[in-house]
């Protein structure tokens, strides 16, 4: 038998209940109805008194409710995310009642295709009504009725799951806390329905699919292979599968010279399809492949910034950089519909060589981020204490260490208003955010491009995005913070106006601040010592240096004039003293701190200009 | 009838040539024997008196001998590569003499699976025996021979077309002056392997394959047809799909809920599939993706370097950047195979939304490529003439012209040894390299980013890749070239010293210029203007500069000497005068040519301590 370890949650039982009767049908989103509908589930860990802490798991095309540990001391298989729900682990079971049910249309025991009609008493086959997302939601959401809870701490799902996710936060807007989408989509693209399709048919044209009533028959296996092996190619990225098979042969040396499977990705993909017939319904396939084609809150709801628009869950959305099935850019669309709405999002694109898999394989990074994001959300006090500083140094590059000195912090931090809306670019492990949020009650927003550092801030409960401020803000309305902070970053980014430009137009004030490049020390260096300064405000050589742009406060302030902005405040600095430098800033201060803004009429006529320049 | 318009070869017959007797069959690569082979071809232009201007053309799975014209005035669709071959067209038909032939294995014409087996008089099937792209280059030889071609000028042919360019120049090194491999690899990478499995799977699975020999019968057209949908996917890349489909439904506006096609991408794989069912053999693509399956010239020589040991045509690689099934990894993986043998080799990676399909569709820009290179290499005095220099001005962007300062090409030309090998990093349109072949004999290459300018060059006849140089030179051998120039660059790059530590290690003497940042009138900006330099030399703003370090005379030489490197000579230089600056001159020289260089000993050294510091 096999040894149960400690981490595990042991014996699970897979249980039923019927949440539709026969005689009182459930509607579908095609118009049909269905009745009976039985849903098959397994529960982890314990629903505590406050009732706060139900966390339900959805699953992937072909998942079931078995999510973790075993079914008997015999099973050696644990259930298909055991690695990240477990006491102590990512989903800890010793802190959350943990759900997972098969969904409607499956094939592990909630009613689906190859479930009995009752109307024919045989299985449904293709009479089975097509459903949707918003169905299976739907059916989990009777399932929780049925176990009387009220409300859910978080709903976590990859693929096809974290599509249930989505459709959770914004049907059941006031039931969710926390909503975790992973490695999904809010529609799949062209290529994604065209791989569906083309599984599809490889069933629909298997001789033995006998129009979906292949029950007690041979069954279109060879369909299914098909459709299976299509699918796994598109799980795993081009970098993984050439790491882990190569040209390798299965056996010889040489090549066989016939139609046999002889590379091993072709032996690989073989075992693939044969096992996976084994244990899935072609029918359930069908379903389940169209029900995610259809999937398209956009399409509900007018777009997909209107469908988001009644959510009150806080997000955490995930990506996987190789995942090219259900791409980062994807999960950048949940995000700026997210943003665009001004919810609480954090968002992270794991890099991971191993494509769509990724959230079933990279459970160490995920486990991190969602446990820090679960523990925010259900202890949001606790969450911020249990994070130590020195956890977040730690993360922190040396070079970005560099950058983090106090003094411009606690200036920026006199200059916010209480109770602002704060957007800090670059945000670090979110210290200067986090110190705002306590001490003057803002509603925090962070950027930022380390995965290192933005699971930092997720753990402090800061809502933040991983990106790269070079890419603009396209996701963000005018206007939409009351301040935007860009802490001495001006000078390490390619194109300062372009990013200059989107700050003040996303901001109200802009607050920025920079090494002063013409401080009497520079100025030495390059004119007695002919060289390029090193200082201890500039700490890097010529060609090592991560700043490359270099500017003074006199640059600064014709940089502003140029772009039509305000200097609300031009705050020049030594490097230590908070008191500012008053005589000849330009050659004594070692940075500078400046409050800045832009009337958006200027965004405006700027825009016109320009088109009818183009023009 | 449709009009035929006068830049088209106008009608074209496909005529047919016994190549191998029955009595004498061709051994094959798979150890079996093969005859009787014919083989189906065209042939468009004539044929010179020299006999020098003979091309041939490859064609790709699903292809044939048709390229261009139309074979009938009733006929509607031109070849399939009509576009790039005809009168004044990519491959002028007005200068070359261009042949393209259906190969081995396939449907349309040449001796294939389809054909009859004279053993048992019905045709081949499964009894066909595996060939290999060496096997159809050995018929496309034989081919030739009849039509008595004595040299060919190009191979050229994307996909496995290009595979079949890379066996001949191979496999025929003194036969093929130029060879053009366009959008393919040396070996496909587990996942195409896995995508050809899948569809090979697809067509054995299907009832009515009934073992090959399916001919009188039905025919296995569904599976057929799934492999080919599977195979048009990754010939799209998926911005391609999704900017043609999206989401679109075929006729209605809401969903079916059924299991009928309805996004325009699934009735569009639909068609896909029926047609290629109509005009395609299902036997042969098994026999064809096999083929493909097996190219691997690395396995058959040992090596990718010791396959291109002996080639002598001159190569012009072109890989499309969005093209997923055969990658531009896998281009430059030819590129770096034939630079490490010191072969002619040009390169582009083609900037294109349109996936692998692109070698079919981005006919104006690789027609333009395809011209150049043709012409440099049959008439190469030509070809340098042909190409005026307000061409190669016209595509450098100002920011390029601005580096252009001629004072310092014409000391860098004077410092060179003639007779020497020269790699000249962002060799622009190629002036310095043209200037020192034509008055040093010098024997180019050139490394640069912009298409534009790589085409430039291509067309003087100049072998060139395009490059980021910030990636490293691993393609080259150590102490490769007998100078490396480096003009107006260094300041512009983002790791100077990996840059510089590469340079060093390919070359055996480095030549740098750069601007000086200490020149009297940028100390003197900034000691007492307080602003970051703006002067003629540095003519950039300290926001909109692409110069991202700054660096002096004096910076430089204590960077060579930091890193052990040998400074030969320093010439500091005025903007305009090609006497040197000799007065202090990290004052007074607005730019300076170094010339450097480092033992071979060091690298070995450095490597070593690097190593023990890892371990």
């Amino acid at each position: 038998m096999a040894t149960i370890d400690k981490n595990s949650v042991g014996i699970a039982a897979t249980r039923s209940v019927r949440v539709v009767q026969a005689d009182a049908p459930l509607e579908l989103s095609c118009g049909k109805s269905l009745g009976p509908i039985d849903v098959a589930y397994e529960t982890y860990g314990e629903l505590n008194d406050a009732g706060d802490n139900a966390i339900l798991i959805c699953h992937a095309l072909s998942g079931d409710a078995h999510a973790a540990g075993y079914h008997s001391s015999e099973e050696t298989k644990a259930g298909w995310w055991d690695n990240m729900i477990g006491p102590g682990k990512g989903i800890d079971t010793n802190k959350y009642f943990v759900i997972c049910s098969n969904f409607l249309g499956g094939c592990s025991g909630t009613t689906g295709p190859s479930s009995i009609n009752p109307a024919t008493s045989r299985p449904y086959g293709l009479e089975f009504p097509i459903i949707t997302i918003g169905d299976m939601v739907k059916v989990q959401k009777l399932l929780l009725d049925k176990l009387e809870i009220r409300q859910l701490l978080a709903v976590i799902g990859g693929s096809i799951g974290g599509m249930q996710v989505l459709q959770w936060a914004i049907e059941y807007p006031d039931f969710v806390r926390a909503a975790i989408p992973i490695a999904t989509t809010t529609h799949l693209g062209a290529q994604s329905v065209a791989f569906d399709a083309v599984g599809r048919n490889a069933i629909l044209a298997d001789a033995d699919f006998a129009g979906g009533q292949y029950h007690g028959g041979k069954g279109p296996d060879r369909g299914l292979a098909i459709a299976r092996m299509i699918g796994h190619i598109t799980y795993l990225s081009e970098q993984g599968m050439r790491e882990k098979f190569g040209r390798e042969l299965r056996s010889a040396a040489e090549y066989s010279y016939d139609f046999n499977s002889e590379f091993a990705v072709e032996t690989y993909l073989d075992y693939q399809g044969r096992s996976f017939v084994e244990r899935f319904d072609a029918n359930s396939y069908l379903y389940i492949t169209k029900a995610s084609d259809y999937f398209d809150p956009a399409k509900d709801y007018g777009s997909l910034r209107q469908a988001f628009a009644e959510v009150r869950s806080r997000f955490l959305v995930v990506s996987f950089a190789s995942d090219w099935l259900f791409t980062p850019a994807q999960s950048r669309e949940i995000v700026d519909a997210l943003v665009a709405n001004r919810k609480d999002v954090s968002f992270c694109n794991i890099d991971s060589p191993y494509g769509h898999d990724a959230f079933l394989l990279e459970l160490d990074v995920l486990g991190a981020f969602i446990a820090g994001f679960l523990t925010a959300t259900h202890r949001p006090g606790l969450g911020a204490g249990e994070k130590k500083p020195t956890d977040s140094a730690a993360a922190a590059t040396p070079i970005e260490n560099a950058f983090r000195t106090r003094v411009d912090y606690e200036l920026i931090e006199s200059l916010i208003e209480p109770g602002s809306t704060v957007l800090d670019i670059g945000c670090g492990d979110g210290e200067l955010l986090a110190r705002l949020t306590e001490d003057k009650d803002i509603k925090p927003e962070g950027i930022e491009l380390s995965q290192k550092l933005v699971s930092a801030c997720v753990a402090r409960g800061l809502p933040i995005i991983q990106h790269d401020i070079e890419d603009g803000l396209a996701g963000y309305a005018d206007k939409n913070f009351d301040y935007v902070i860009l802490s001495q970053t001006v000078q390490t980014v390619r194109n300062p106006q372009k990013v200059f430009d989107e700050l003040l137009r996303v901001g109200k004030k802009v607050v920025v601040s920079f090494p002063n490049f013409a401080h009497w020390r520079s100025r030495a260096h390059l004119f007695f010592g002919g060289k390029a300064p090193v200082t201890e405000q500039l700490p890097f050589g010529w060609h090592d240096s991560p700043n490359i742009h270099f500017l003074s406060l006199r640059d600064f302030d014709e940089f502003c004039r140029g772009l039509a902005v305000t200097v609300e405040k031009k705050i020049p600095l030594s490097k230590r003293r908070l008191r500012p430098v008053r005589f000849m800033p330009n050659l004594f201060a070692e940075q500078a701190v400046y409050v800045t803004s832009r009337s958006q009429a200027f965004g405006l006529k700027e825009t016109y200009r320009r088109e009818a320049e183009d023009g």
